[in-house]
C-alpha cells in the first residue's frame, strides 16, 4: 500500500455519530488525574477514585444519560460513548462511574416510576446519593432468577421486609458497598400474603444501607470484599439484611406493584417474562462494558505499537543497525490482527450503541411498548435482537481485551511488566470484564439460544428443557438477519456471480464465508438437538454434550455481525483513508478465518492449498500494514497524557 | 472408565526420582508463611520475602544446589526440584530464592574458580552476602551478546574499571538490586589494552554495590524499578557504574582470564562460542523457571477444580438440584485439557531435570569437557540438546501457565477475582515468566535454529545470515532424536503395521502424528529457507518472512519431546493408576492435535470426518475424566494449607 495516511482522516470515521461527545470527553479527561498504578493502599485508592467521581460530577458527566425532565440531557447513546471514553484512563473510575450512574441510577430510572425519579435522580446525578446495584448473591451470579433474598410485604405497616435467609443469599461483589454507598437497589423475590404467601419473582427495591455519617443502618450487615485482582479503587462489598423494613413505595414499580392491601399487579403476567423484561431495560450496562473494554484495548495497543517502533533488538546483518521490534513478523502477528479486530469491534460497538439509542429513545418518548404483552411484535423483536447482540458483543469484546492486553504486555517484555507503563494495570483492571455484567460463557449461550428460538415470545420456555425439544422449521434463511449495511452487502453479494474461492480479498467472498459458516453451524446445531431429543434422551445431557457447538454458534454469529458493521463503516468512509481501512478489514476477516480454518477445511469451504495461501496472505497484510501501525493507533486519538509513560518515550536521550 | 482412583497411587509417579526431595519440601513449606495477596506496601512485602529467604536458609534449602566442597549437598537435580516445589507457595519468595542462590550463587559457582568458591559460596548460601545477577540492560535484553557495559583492565593498578557508557547500558530489572543486594555479578564487555584496546566479548565480574549499612558504594547508582505487575516482594532495580574499580581477581575466570600484565587467555578461542558456553552453564535458571511455572499452574488448577465441584449454578431440569459447574462441558473443556497438558509438561520437566543433573554432575566430577574445543563431541552434543530442550520447555510451560491460570481465574467467576482466593496473584506473579530467563518468542526461535543446524559447532554462524545460507542434507531422519523412552516408543511403533488413521486412541498413531508433523514442518522450513536464498534475497527478509514457520517448528518439536516424556512415564507406571494416566495422556495428545488440526487437514494427515470425530473424542475424554478431576489435582500433593482459601471451602455452612 503506497503513501502515508493522516490519523486525522481516520479519526472522524472512528468517532462516528457521537464525534462531539468523544471530542468533549477528550478535553474533559485532560482535567482528570491520570491513572497511576495501584498504590496498594486500598483506602487511598478508593478515596482517589471517589474524588474522580466528584470531578466527573462537576464536569456534568452524569447528565448525558438521564432524562431531561430530571435535569439530564437524555442522550442515551452519548452517555454510553462518554462512558467508553473514560476507559482510556483510570478503569477504577470507569467502573465506579458505571456503578453509580449506569447501574444504580440506571436501575432507578428504568425500573422506577415518577415518584422515584422525582425524588432521587438529581441526587444520584449530583453524587449526593451514592448507591449500589445489589443483584448478584454469593450463591447465584449467572442464574439471577434464582436469587434467594426476599422482600416480603407486610400490609399491617405497608412495608416490605428485606431479608437474607441464608448466608449464600448475601449480596456479593457489590460496587460502592464497602465504603461509599448510602442506598442500594436490592433485587429480591417479591412475596405477598405473608412468609408462606405468593412469590412474584425477582423485583428491585430501594433500600437505605448507611446513614449520613456512613454507618451501616440497623439490620444491614456490610462486609468488605477486600483486595481484588484490580479495580481496587472500587469498594466492592457484601450486603446482608436482617428483616430490614422499607416503605411500600421503595419498590421500583414500573413492571410490578403492590397495593397497600397486598394485592400484586403487573402489566406482564408471566413472572419469568416480567423479570427478563426488567433485565432488558438494564442492557445499557452490558453495552457499556463492551465499550470500556474496547478503550482499554486501544490504549494497550497504542502503547505496544509505540514501543515496537522505538525498541530495537538484534542487528540486521549487512546493515549494522538494530531492528525495531515491530519489524519482526512475530511482533506484527501479535499486534496487527488484534488491532484490526479492535477496529472491527469498534464499529460493531458504534452500531450497537446506535440501536440502543434509537430503541430506548423511542421508548422514552412513549413510542415503545413498555413490555405490554399486546405490544408491537416488531418492537419486541428489536429489543430481543438488541439484547442478543449486546450479550454477544460483550463476550467477544471482553475476551478480546483480555487476550490483546496480555499480548501487548508480552510484546513489551520486561518494560511491559513495570507498573509505570500501565499495561499490567490495564490487564488487572479489565480481567473481571469477562465475568461481570454476565459471564461470557453464559452470554454466548444466550446468544445461541436466542438464535435457535428466533426470539420466540415464550421466554419461560427458553430453559434447557424447552430448547432441547425445539423443532426448527424453515430455519436457515430466517437466521441471517442483517443488522448493518443491508443494501451495501446485498449489492456486494449480487454484483458478480459466485465469488472465486481463491480470491480471499474479495469482500463478497469474505461476507459469504462468515454468513455461510453461521448458517451451517446453526443448522447443524438445530439438527443435532432435534435428533438427540427424538430418542427420549435426557435433555440436560443432550444440551450439555453440545455445549461447545452452542458456544461456537454464538461466536460465529457475533463474527458475522461484527464484519457487517465493518463493511458498513467502509461504506461510510470515502475519504483518503478508505484504502487503509479496507486493508484493516481484510486483516480482520482473514485472521479470523485463519484462526478457524480447521472448520473451513472440515466443511469443504477451503481447500488445503487455499488454506495455506490464507496464512501467507495474513503475513502479507501484516507487512503491508506495518508502516501504518502508528497511524492506526493514533487515529484512536487517546489523550496524549495517558500515553506518556516511560515505555513510549523512546530510548534514553544519551543513546 | 470404571472405578475410583487413589491420588496416593498417582503421586509417586509424579514425584519421580526426587520423591524424597519433594516430600521434604512439602514438610518445610508448612513452616513458611503462606502467601498472601500483595498488601501494596512495597517495603512490607519486600521485608516479608526477605524474612522468608532467611527461613529457607535456616531450613538448609540453599545447600542442595552447591558443591559438597563448600558445604553444599551437590544434588543439582534435587535443587531444581526443591525450587519447583516453592512454586506452590509465595512466588515472590520463589523468585527471590532463584535470584540469590540460582542466578547469583549459580553464576559464581559456574563461571568462577576456586578462589571465588572458597571466598563466597558459604556466605551466599548463608545469605550473609545477598547478591544480584546483573546481565540485562535497558537497551539489550534478548540480545545479550550486544551488552554495552564495559570492564576495562588497567594493568597499572591490576584493576578492572566497570563503566556504564550510555543510559541504555544501565542494568535493568535486576532482582535483589533495589534493597538487599551487596554484590552483583555484572556482565560486561571485557577490554584489555586500554579503552581503545581489544574486546574479548561479554564476561562476568563480581562487583560490590552496597556497604554493610546498605548504602550504595561510590560510583554505583541504584534505582528502584518500582511497582510491577506482580512479584512485588522482589526488589528489582537498576544499576549504573561510573568507573567503578574492582581487583583483577573479581573476574569470574573459568572461561577467560586476564594476566596481571593485561594478557587475555581463554580455553575457548572464539569470543562468541565462549560466551555461549558461559551461558550454557547457567541453564539451570531457565529450567527452574519452567518448573516453578508448573507448580503455579497446578495450584491454579487445584483451586479451580475444587471450586468447580463445590459451586453449583442452574437447576437441572426434572431433577431440581443445581448442577456443579464442573459438570458443564464448557467448564471441563476449559480445565481438563489444561490439566492433561500440565501432567505432560510435568513429566517432560522431570526428564529435563534428570538430563541436567546427569550432565552437570558429570562435569562437576571432571567427566565433562569444560568447553574445550577439542572436547568430546558427544558431550557437547548433549549439552546443546539440553539447552535446546530447556529453551523450548521454558517457552511452552510458561505460556501454558499464563493461559491456564487465566482460564482458572475465569472459571471461578467473581470469586476468582478476589485476592483472598490466590488466583489473581498467581496470574500476576507468573506473568513475567514468559519474558524473563529468555523471552519465549526468542527461545522458540533458538530451538528451531538449533534443530536446523543440528547443533553445529560453529555457534558464531548461528546468526541469521549463516542460517539462511544453510543447506540441508539427508535432513529428515537425523532430526528426530528421541530423548525419552526410546525402547518403548520403538516397540509401540513396530508392534503393528501402519496404524489406522481412525484409531485416535492408538498410542502408535499418536506418536507418529507428532513425529511426522515435526519432521514435515522442519523439512518444509529448511526447503523454504534454502529456496529463498537461492535467489540472492536479503537474508533478513527471508528469515523474517518465515518467522511464523520458525516458531511453529520450535513448538511442534517441543510437543513431540513432551509426548515422549509422557509415554515414558506411562511405561514406568504399572500401578493401579495406570489406566487413568493413560486417559490423561490421550486427552493431552488429542486436545493438542485438535488445537492444530488445521495443519493436519491441510497436509492430508487427517480427513475432515476424522477431524470432526476428534472433537467428539476430546469431549468424550473430558466426560470420562470429569469424575477423576479431583483425584488428578490431589495427586500433586500441594500442601493443604496453601489451598485453604474461601473458594475451596464450599458453600457457606448455613446453605
Amino acid at each position: 500500500m503506497d503513501g502515508t495516511f493522516d490519523p486525522e482522516s481516520l479519526r472522524p470515521v472512528l468517532d462516528g455519530r457521537w464525534e462531539h461527545i468523544r471530542q468533549e470527553a477528550r478535553e474533559r479527561m485532560r482535567e482528570l488525574r491520570p491513572p497511576a498504578g495501584e498504590s496498594g493502599d486500598t483506602e487511598q485508592e478508593r478515596a482517589r477514585v471517589m474524588d474522580g467521581l466528584r470531578q466527573l460530577t462537576e464536569q456534568g458527566y452524569p447528565r448525558l444519560g438521564f432524562a431531561k425532565e430530571y435535569g439530564g440531557e437524555g442522550d442515551i447513546g452519548g452517555s454510553v460513548v462518554s462512558f467508553e471514553m473514560l476507559g482510556f484512563g483510570d478503569l477504577s473510575l470507569l467502573v465506579k462511574a458505571g456503578v453509580q450512574w449506569g447501574l444504580f441510577g440506571g436501575a432507578v430510572q428504568a425500573l422506577g416510576t415518577d415518584r422515584h425519579h422525582t425524588r432521587y435522580l438529581r441526587a444520584i446525578m449530583d453524587l449526593e446519593l451514592p448507591g449500589c446495584f445489589a443483584m448478584t448473591e454469593t450463591g447465584h451470579g449467572s442464574d439471577v432468577a434464582s436469587l434467594l433474598t426476599t422482600a416480603t410485604y407486610d400490609p399491617a405497616t405497608s412495608e416490605f421486609v428485606i431479608h437474607t435467609p441464608v448466608d449464600k443469599a448475601r449480596k456479593d461483589y457489590i460496587g460502592n458497598a464497602a465504603r461509599d454507598g448510602r442506598m442500594a437497589v436490592v433485587f429480591a423475590q417479591l412475596i405477598t400474603g405473608g412468609e408462606s404467601g405468593d412469590s412474584h419473582g425477582v423485583h428491585a427495591l430501594l433500600v437505605p444501607i448507611r446513614d449520613e455519617q456512613g454507618r451501616a443502618l440497623p439490620g444491614v450487615r456490610i462486609e468488605d470484599c477486600g483486595r481484588k485482582g484490580g479495580l481496587n479503587g472500587v469498594d466492592n462489598g457484601r450486603l446482608s439484611f436482617d428483616h430490614v423494613r422499607v416503605p411500600r413505595e421503595a419498590l421500583l414499580n414500573r413492571f410490578g406493584d403492590v397495593e397497600p392491601d397486598g394485592t400484586y399487579t403487573s402489566p406482564i403476567e408471566s413472572p419469568s417474562r416480567r423479570f427478563f423484561t426488567m433485565l432488558g431495560t438494564l442492557i445499557r450496562g452490558r453495552i457499556s462494558v463492551a465499550g470500556g473494554s474496547g478503550s482499554a484495548t486501544k490504549t494497550a495497543l497504542a502503547l505496544a505499537v509505540r514501543y515496537g517502533e522505538a525498541r530495537r533488538q538484534f542487528e540486521r546483518p549487512g546493515i549494522g543497525t538494530e531492528v525495531p521490534v515491530l519489524d519482526y513478523l512475530s511482533q506484527q502477528r501479535r499486534l496487527l490482527p488484534a488491532l484490526a479486530t479492535t477496529y472491527a469491534l469498534h464499529f460493531a460497538q458504534e452500531e450497537l450503541v446506535t440501536a440502543l439509542h434509537e430503541i430506548q429513545t423511542a421508548a422514552l418518548h412513549g413510542d415503545g411498548d413498555d413490555g405490554r404483552e399486546d405490544g408491537d411484535k416488531t418492537e419486541e423483536w428489536r429489543q430481543r435482537e438488541l439484547e442478543s447482540r449486546a450479550a454477544g458483543l460483550k463476550a467477544i469484546a471482553t475476551w478480546h481485551a483480555t487476550r490483546t492486553i496480555q499480548d501487548c504486555r508480552e510484546a513489551c517484555g520486561g518494560a511491559g511488566y513495570l507498573a509505570e507503563n500501565r499495561l499490567v494495570q490495564l490487564k488487572a483492571d479489565t480481567d473481571v470484564f469477562t465475568t461481570f455484567e454476565g459471564d461470557n460463557t453464559v452470554l454466548l449461550q444466550l446468544v445461541a439460544k436466542g438464535l435457535l428460538t428466533r426470539f420466540q415470545h415464550d421466554v419461560e420456555e427458553l430453559g434447557t428443557l424447552g430448547l432441547a425439544r425445539f423443532v426448527a422449521e424453515q430455519f436457515a434463511e430466517a437466521l441471517i438477519e442483517r443488522t448493518a449495511a443491508r443494501s451495501t452487502i446485498a449489492r456486494l453479494l449480487t454484483a458478480r456471480g459466485e465469488p472465486d474461492e481463491d480470491d480471499l480479498l474479495d469482500r463478497a467472498w469474505q461476507l459469504r464465508a462468515f454468513e455461510d459458516r453461521e448458517k451451517h453451524v446453526l443448522e447443524g446445531l438445530a439438527r443435532r438437538l432435534r435428533r438427540a431429543t427424538a430418542d427420549d434422551a435426557d435433555p440436560f445431557e443432550v444440551f450439555n454434550d453440545a455445549q461447545d457447538h452452542v458456544l461456537r454458534a454464538g461466536r460465529v454469529h457475533v463474527d458475522r455481525i461484527v464484519l457487517e458493521a465493518f463493511v458498513a463503516a467502509l461504506d461510510r468512509c470515502d475519504g483518503p483513508a478508505a484504502p487503509l481501512l479496507a486493508r484493516v478489514c481484510d486483516l480482520y476477516v482473514l485472521s479470523t478465518v485463519e484462526a478457524d480454518r480447521a472448520w473451513f477445511l472440515e466443511h469443504g469451504r477451503l481447500s488445503p492449498s487455499t488454506a495455506k495461501a490464507l496464512i501467507e496472505t495474513v503475513n502479507d497484510l501484516c507487512k503491508q500494514l506495518r508502516p501504518h501501525a502508528r497511524t492506526l493507533v493514533d487515529a484512536f486519538a487517546i489523550p496524549g497524557h495517558l500515553l506518556e509513560v516511560p515505555i513510549t518515550q523512546g530510548p534514553p536521550a544519551t543513546d
